[in-house]
């Protein structure tokens, strides 16, 4: 980040992990603050997104590959209409997920080549990478648990099989170790408790905007 | 092309150039020689890929890397789905446009790397190339009849300019020299002539398919 930019955050996460309710209590943060700040989400966040996130999770089968391209060109949208105008604008950007997503789900999950699968994100985003990745952690999900979700089968992917998210699993917990700028957070516990340690964190990697303001 | 698999025809030339109807003609000289054939369009082809056409034609602006994406997530779920297990049970497939089209449009057209974009194509198509393209010629449209085109304004990608299409049709001069198993005809005239060179060519290229069966 740099002084005459806004932050890139981005909250990452296992389905259940809270993603999306810990991404509207930061914004309501940040209004709280008066931080100028957008809220997007992936695969959408743009007219092309919403309509390339009807394909992706409610669409037939598709290669893996497929599936990769079609994310890619979401975000691509995304970063031109709304992440790149807002940084540059100064704003803090709160992405619900991003390239961690891609590494895991279509790298790891639909075992793609992850050397090109890095490769791909790098194009496709011009090189853009959150200023912070905070992923937020729980207990894998239990067989039967995975069981139950699979008879609710809200979408394509949740579908997916019980070696695709095990693999999926993993590859959080191997990413949250090795990728830049990213921090394993406690997803446990009430939603304010979760949201506290993300204000936590955020106090202490972004003090200039954040310091003395958490809590 | 080896003996046990299909034989990979693609129609290439920009808009008004002839291709669906030489590509339905094709079909038709096929039918009548008894060779099993697939006839497909790019972008469309397949559920997902009719989906994705419609993003690209009649959609709003994107970046270019965004069309590149969505072009190319189509391609590959054609390839999956339609071409690659055409070819494998012996089938001539006819492709009305393919990488070349990709090469002209988003390549020279849109301005993105080419290097970068023949990455991206060989990543997506699992480096599955035609055995023959085949790029149709027509006299360059003058300036009074883009604007009139212009002004009926189709789709997305015919309305994106004079420069734009400038670039692509130099791009189409350019490739049918340079790429390789491509080759120039003259698509002007009557489509039964157009027709009989397509014939000719394909019996000169594939003897053992096609040789003493043209005319």
């Amino acid at each position: 980040m740099s002084g005459d930019r806004g932050i890139f955050i981005v909250l990452e996460g296992i389905e259940g992990s809270g993603k999306t309710t810990q991404a509207a209590l930061l914004g309501e943060w940040l209004e709280q603050l008066g931080v100028p700040y957008r809220l997007t989400r992936e695969p959408g966040g743009t007219e092309l997104g919403e309509a390339v996130r009807q394909l992706l999770l409610h669409g037939g089968s598709m290669p893996g590959v497929t599936e990769l391209l079609l994310m890619l060109a979401a975000r691509s949208a995304l970063l031109a209409e709304v992440v790149r105008p807002a940084l540059a604008a100064g704003e803090v950007v709160v992405a619900d997920r991003y390239s961690l997503s891609t590494l895991a789900y279509q790298g790891y999950g639909r075992e793609l080549d992850l050397a090109q699968v890095r490769r791909a994100i790098a194009r496709a985003t011009g090189g853009l990478t959150p200023d912070l990745t905070l992923v937020l952690e729980i207990p894998r999900p239990g067989g039967e648990a995975r069981r139950v979700a699979g008879r609710r089968g809200e979408d394509r992917i949740e579908r997916a099989g019980g070696a695709f998210h095990e693999r999926v699993v993993e590859a959080y917990h191997l990413l949250a170790d090795t990728e830049p700028q990213t921090v394993r957070l406690d997803g446990c516990g009430e939603p304010a408790s979760v949201q506290a340690r993300i204000r936590a964190a955020l106090s202490r990697h972004f003090p200039e905007t954040f310091t003395g303001k958490a809590g």
